[in-house]
């Protein structure tokens, strides 16, 4: 009853108007990990790392959960490397650079013992490598989950809409639903897009929160307003990681489940910004996990 | 028992990706003044207009329990006129023409009756102006509520503190809440604000909902996602008139009272956005109202 997570497992540079972390450890795999193991006892993560990476950030990972056994090392090249720098207003960023590294030849091979995971997570890739990886299943997951990018719609559009006719629950933001729907509005975008084969659309708002659309019915999950947004890196990826891990421990996932997992990744997003890179993510626990999602519940309720 | 509104009864020419209206009835007077009047029986409005305002218009906010004896009318003048153009995200717009014309010589005298009103509700106007007609009131009301924008802490940042200072709720957006304080998180921004006097900051973020600041606590309310926004003028007002039409019939104006008045205010905003000018909030009932509460219930809920 495994996770299956296929992520980047990368380093990262990154400036925002609050500070600067050089060469600190990133990658969607990463976050998704981490996140997804404070809710779920087993996680398999496959990636690709370059001889460079620390072997103790992996040995960290093996000791929450984390089967590193997917993860290729491939002694004589680097890890992917990604640098950016946040505007003020922390929604937006520019790509500083972009070193593909050992991540250009990442194919991945599923190990035998990761083939009926329940539950497959597909972190932002090229839509080749979710399809590839779905295609190494030898049952289907009780669920896949599939996160892209604006990047595939623009280069990649016809294998990024084959791989999401295959998947259950697509995340993307809201400038990205419309761009794939062709719609301004976002119910309308929804609308197309659940047609385009995932039961449930996440439109991730980053600090406006999140919506979930599925058949009709719509989901609206706020934002933990916080004191000192320090870094968004990551944000998306723990948002996957908390949904997926909550997602793992439902018999049934149904529209109530999905909105307690969107909670459940809310909150892990809501810890990932407040430190650099994996800073907090990485000191977590059951109660402050208990706590922060009693806060949501607390800054949503209201009585009629 | 009444609500005293305070605020424009206009003349709007408005174009949106989704049509044009010319010549169509506005002023934040107006929505207000429309909104709350599903809530509460008895709603005082002053304002000004010029004598091509139409008479009709007047009658039909009378028979909705709207008391306009406190509109001035300057038969040889012109009303105030706003003409402005959407771009097509629906969240930012060109101001094409202001045409103050009556507004210029607007200095509200309240009528005797009117100064003892238990709400005050000021629309965007000076503060100079919200200052005198605060000024006017013969008893401190249980609630004030004031509504304002950037244009005023641009030229007018002092009189805006002084008005400020004697509110209970200020509505302002995320943009404007950033400027007024000069902190960039929210969070830090309301803890400035709420120090400059009202004890409510209530922020408002169009398509992404409201947030609600008290004493350090938080309220986070969703706006209703719409298939189709035809024309956001006015949305702000109508808030404010729903926030202010609920809390006329609360007894105490507490943290609990102002998030359900802020769902309520959510509730006429999501009406006055899918017609033109008031062509929807025109039209509403008691029922419509309480199935679109109910609506906000629904998108909002979740169990851990």
């Amino acid at each position: 009853m495994s996770i299956l997570v296929v992520g980047t497992v990368a380093f990262d540079d990154i400036e925002t108007p609050f500070g600067r972390a050089k060469m600190v450890i990133g990658g969607a795999g990463t976050y998704i990990a981490w996140s997804s193991s404070y809710l779920h006892p087993s996680i398999n993560l496959v990636s690709i790392v370059g001889g460079d990476f620390p072997k103790e950030e992996l040995a960290m990972m093996n000791d929450r959960g984390v089967d590193t056994t997917g993860i290729e090392i491939v002694e004589d090249k680097k890890s992917f490397f990604w640098a950016g720098k946040y505007h003020d207003n922390m929604n937006s960023r520019d790509t500083i650079t972009t070193d593909l590294n050992v991540l250009a030849d990442f194919d991945p091979v599923l190990p035998d013992s990761y083939k009926d995971d329940d539950i497959l997570m597909l972190g932002n890739l090229t839509p080749e490598i979710q399809i590839k990886v779905m295609d190494q299943m030898t049952k289907r997951p009780k669920l896949i989950v599939l996160d892209t990018m604006n990047f595939w719609m623009d280069i990649a559009l016809d294998s990024l809409k084959e791989a999401i006719s295959r998947v259950d629950i697509l995340t993307i933001n809201d400038e990205e639903a419309r761009q794939l729907s062709g719609e301004y509005s976002l119910v309308k975008a929804a609308a197309v897009i659940n047609k385009m084969g995932p039961k449930f659309l996440i439109i991730k708002k980053g600090e406006h929160g999140a919506l979930l659309f599925s058949e009709g019915k719509i989901f609206s999950a706020p934002a933990l307003p916080i004191a000192q947004v320090m870094d968004p890196t990551g944000a998306g990826d723990s948002f996957a990681g908390g949904l997926c891990g909550y997602l793992a421990s439902c018999e049934t996932v149904d529209f109530e489940a999905v909105k307690t997992g969107i909670i459940h990744g809310s909150t892990m997003a809501s810890f990932c910004v407040e430190e650099f890179s994996l800073g907090k993510i990485k000191t977590l626990n059951e109660d402050l996990i208990k706590e922060r999602l009693n806060k949501f519940k607390e800054i949503t309720s209201f009585n009629l």
